[in-house]
């Protein structure tokens, strides 16, 4: 039973949609081959926590995973004891996009706050950070932040350093959703330890699958008190994979040969050339700045229904009219003239009506 | 940062120790390339549920998942209340080898049955089948069975159709932890669905790793009142893959084409020819019956500790001197020699200390 | 060891911080002698469930619990599949004063909506009611509001039905905590059906602790079907006791012979007095109208923290200086005299400096 | 709506058929009364942790819950981390009758021991104790022991030293589950401490309405490292009463005053003297030494029904004729003669037939 699909079809609605790069199918195939021990006890594995101190320092190391959601989960859990609870962003993936399993799976609560542009700052973080002591209230004892946001916009690593020193002076300690850090480093031109060791993020979750991989996260912990539990976590959490060398080399491969800056700075690009060429057109408006791979753009309904047509993508916030348009490591500037002067067209036609 | 490993090396230590079989890894390719909708709204996973229905009937449908402790976690939880427990045996991968995610993650409770050999019987479960209308009493509403079992052997499908009409008489579902079902079924020689289907199992955790996957499994559910709500449990279970049609590929691939029983009658054959050569070996004894790809043999722990110098396997029961010997689609008759050859001089060794 | 307190001293910090009405010791010492079937099978609670169809109609059952927590987690989950979430509003009981209980026990996901007043409408619960079919978004399947709010106000019958109405048409089902059902139906001049059976509420926590009771609570359910649920859930959730009888025998001196009015009605009007005693004094205000037994006001925090010297009482917003001053079924007219004198007093001398 | 019950019935169902004794009823009474802060901020639960430390050491501090369930699950989860288990017999209430609450909510996995007597020694803990620093094995970080047994037989204090000195030496601690503990320490004549403090228990679910409360037990902590987390702990799993002042009253009458060996001495008594008279019935056969409160006894099951149309008691194993028969603390001389009495009878009749 062979089948197959058009692989000439692409669009804006994931980086996610996406396939593996061909490094990365290269790397699968190289860890192929005889037997290594399951479960994390192989080369690859050792190799990734070596790559991880030089990449984040002599106390990083890192726990490969499934997905972001058991990546989220696990690594809060790490943070919290039972009656533990969580800051974040009412936009964070971990509120929306995880059908509760922070709190069904991790056991613990989301203590949510508005945040316009998807990102925290210490004042925003005030809003929940009260009622240590009192056991009738969740204990706020983590922050978390995702770099890049869901909303593409970024932190600088001064402004995660202010969150960070915030959190701590107050016995928090903060994560780092980080599927798409990658796409944030590229676009700040920093290193990953510049966003993360270097500033007192804790732990941190290091996406994989959205810039090129076939499957696989990791849990990065910065403090060496964290990993003897995480293991127990990511077994508990149905998170340990057995072969797991074929993660780790993944993993390895997208963080250890610098392709991960390759990678996401060309999804950055293609997203930077989309934003300018939709902010031209009569009648579509950025709504957040282009600071990663997605652009969130505002234009009436029927266009971006009729633009649907041709290219996936999907409604941000329908009732506002606010779509996203992702760009993943394989969005050519092709994709992005076609789709641009699809969206030009239908929206000339749409004003002519 | 390249790192390789040495394929020379193989040993009897797991059938996950193994890696890719190189079909799979042709599948994995042939699936890449282009945009493909996430989440499973692809060309690939809508394949897996036309073949899931050829073979297994019109009401299967297959959710692919990472790994057997998610696979069985989130199919048990689709058969239970949230009061509900599973009977199992004492045996059970799930009661012994998940670290309690079935109670933690999946909030059942295990009410387990000693069993010599790994395997169930009507008799057996009565020990645990009762107490319903009780509720100081975690309701007995599914019966977990293993096929083949964590000890090797094999139920007939007389002995599945037993069970299975036991337990829905009483009002019980059952789930049949099938992450070596291909050996069973090669082992015995019938279609999978002789195993499953047709003897009235409920919900089948379809394995996939231990037979030349990279990574993935299947929840198969013969009763589409299920499937619906497999979906959610899937997600907030954290075993919903983003790049699902790579898994979906690699089950289609093993289970759509035959696949599945030429690596599983091959893993199969070998630890029959391992079974029959340490047999003959003086001092050395099988414990069960080797009706799959595992060998238990009870030997001098000496012995066993010298062997496991020169081919990596694991203790079974170390007080009792016995050990596990799993054969995978790789191992070789070549392996099956040099191991049985170090084995028989070592057995010399000590018979002459 | 005989130690005793101070029965003079009273305050507004809480309706729990008075004791047991003398009623409901006697209701207690009538209930005992001799052996009564453990944990609900008892002629109390037998008795209850007459009582339960008689006020709220014959589909009513009522489950003694323990607490008011314990009631709204019980009484939701039973609610819910495993993927559900509650709509709420963020001020909720659940949501802020019990660590986090609903997430980590029911294993559900609150979907909070912002409300000026503590009650929620068809439009503030369209903010959350979206996404039914989209395993990525906990499902929001209930709906839960709190009469008498936690913010002292609260819902006519009309716009109770509004909300049920609403729901149900949705999928959604409603639970009502009525920790303080009987102030809300005393302050209406309503039954209590009419604020329950009547307009379409599924499940109501029904108050007992908060209006006289030494401890219980019911979970009063106007669903058959959820019935045989609530047993299960009751019990695994450690909300069963065992000499069930002195719950119920509470509950029924309470509900069955209209106490619940006579003390609720008693708490109504000294907040009553109080709220009109306080609104006379220069500098202090009201800060929602005190439509039950819970009056709050601003003030000075230097007045609160001097005026709590001499009475307990809570903060509410210490930063807005919102204090909440709450009265019970002990709360006489000479403790509110004393109290705004004090008050009175105090201002004056603010005023003064 | 006045109810009332027949108090000349009295049977030997269980020790919590019974009422509350006069002097708690006084207790309660005299607690009444006045406001004191809710949630266990009034005097009668400082007391109670002055009393604590009187009777069981300078480290010990009472957290007083609703119900036997709720102090073992709070208990043990305070002993564990998240990957925790718990070795218990198999005959534990933990284990049988709390409908997977220690798992559910708890979050740990029992890993149960078979035992005859429902003892525990440290030889039957080793068949489970092993495994640590596996993350596939739940870890066995604590041993359970129920004093007096759920079988009514008893540890001696050198038994229980036994106990915790193994459990420590494996970095194991022990939780003993006290529902009975005043019938064990009445029956053995020593003090409670003899029975926890000084034979190196960790925590104990101290047991209230077995002996005459009206409902209430104690989660008592001998680690003083244990008392910040209980505080969260209890809240959140939804056993903190606000009105805690009644539940602590009851707790310092029964333990403050020596109350509970009267209680628990006269419950043995009888139980004594109903063992001593149906041994001598023909055909009647005592299963275990009626070492405490209970007596089980094996007889023919025709007769047992016969039985029970006069007085209520269980079943214990229907199958092996095995029935339980608890004395409480108002079960009278007469009680016991009329009983026997009417067995005797009885089984005269069936030898006739």
């Amino acid at each position: 039973m062979t089948i197959s699909h058009d692989p000439a079809v692409r669009g804006f609605a994931s980086d996610n949609y996406s396939g593996v790069h061909p490094r990365i199918l290269e790397a699968i195939t190289r860890a192929n081959g005889g037997h290594q021990s399951a479960y994390g006890d192989d080369d690859y594995t050792a190799a990734l926590d070596q790559m991880a101190q030089k990449l984040f320092g002599e106390n990083a190391a890192i726990f490969p995973v499934f997905n972001g959601t058991g990546a989220n989960v696990t690594a809060l859990q790490s943070l919290l004891p039972r009656w533990g609870a969580v800051i974040c962003a009412n936009t964070a993936h971990i509120n929306v996009d995880e059908n509760g399993a922070p709190e069904r799976i991790g056991g613990f609560k989301l203590l949510q706050v508005n945040s316009a542009d998807g990102k925290l700052t210490p004042e925003l973080i005030d809003q929940e950070a009260w009622g240590w002591g009192d056991e009738h209230r969740a204990q706020p004892l983590a922050v978390s932040i995702t770099q890049g946001t869901e909303l593409g916009t970024l932190y600088t690593p001064a402004e995660i350093r202010a969150i960070t020193d915030h959190a701590h002076k107050q016995g928090m300690k903060v994560h780092l959703d980080g599927s798409r850090l990658s796409n944030a480093a590229a676009a700040l031109g920093v290193e990953l330890r510049e966003l993360t060791t270097d500033v007192g993020v804790d732990i941190v979750s290091l996406g994989g699958t959205k810039n090129g991989l076939l499957l696989g996260e990791g849990i990065l912990t910065l403090d060496p008190a964290l990993a003897q539990d995480l293991k127990y976590l990511r077994k508990m959490n149905m998170q340990l994979g057995s072969k797991m060398r074929f993660i780790s080399a993944q993993l390895l491969e997208l963080y250890g040969t610098g392709l991960w800056r390759e990678l996401a700075g060309h999804s950055n690009a293609m997203a930077a050339q989309l934003a300018a060429a939709v902010a031209e057109i009569d009648g579509v408006q950025l709504v957040y700045p282009a600071q990663a791979n997605g652009v969130f753009a505002q234009l009436p309904t029927e266009v971006s229904d009729q633009l649907r047509e041709h290219f996936r993508f999907y409604d941000w916030d329908r009732a506002a009219g606010h779509v996203r348009w992702m760009c993943s490591f394989d969005t050519t500037e092709e994709d992005v003239r076609a789709f641009t002067a699809k969206l030009r067209e239908l929206m000339a036609a749409h004003r002519a009506a």
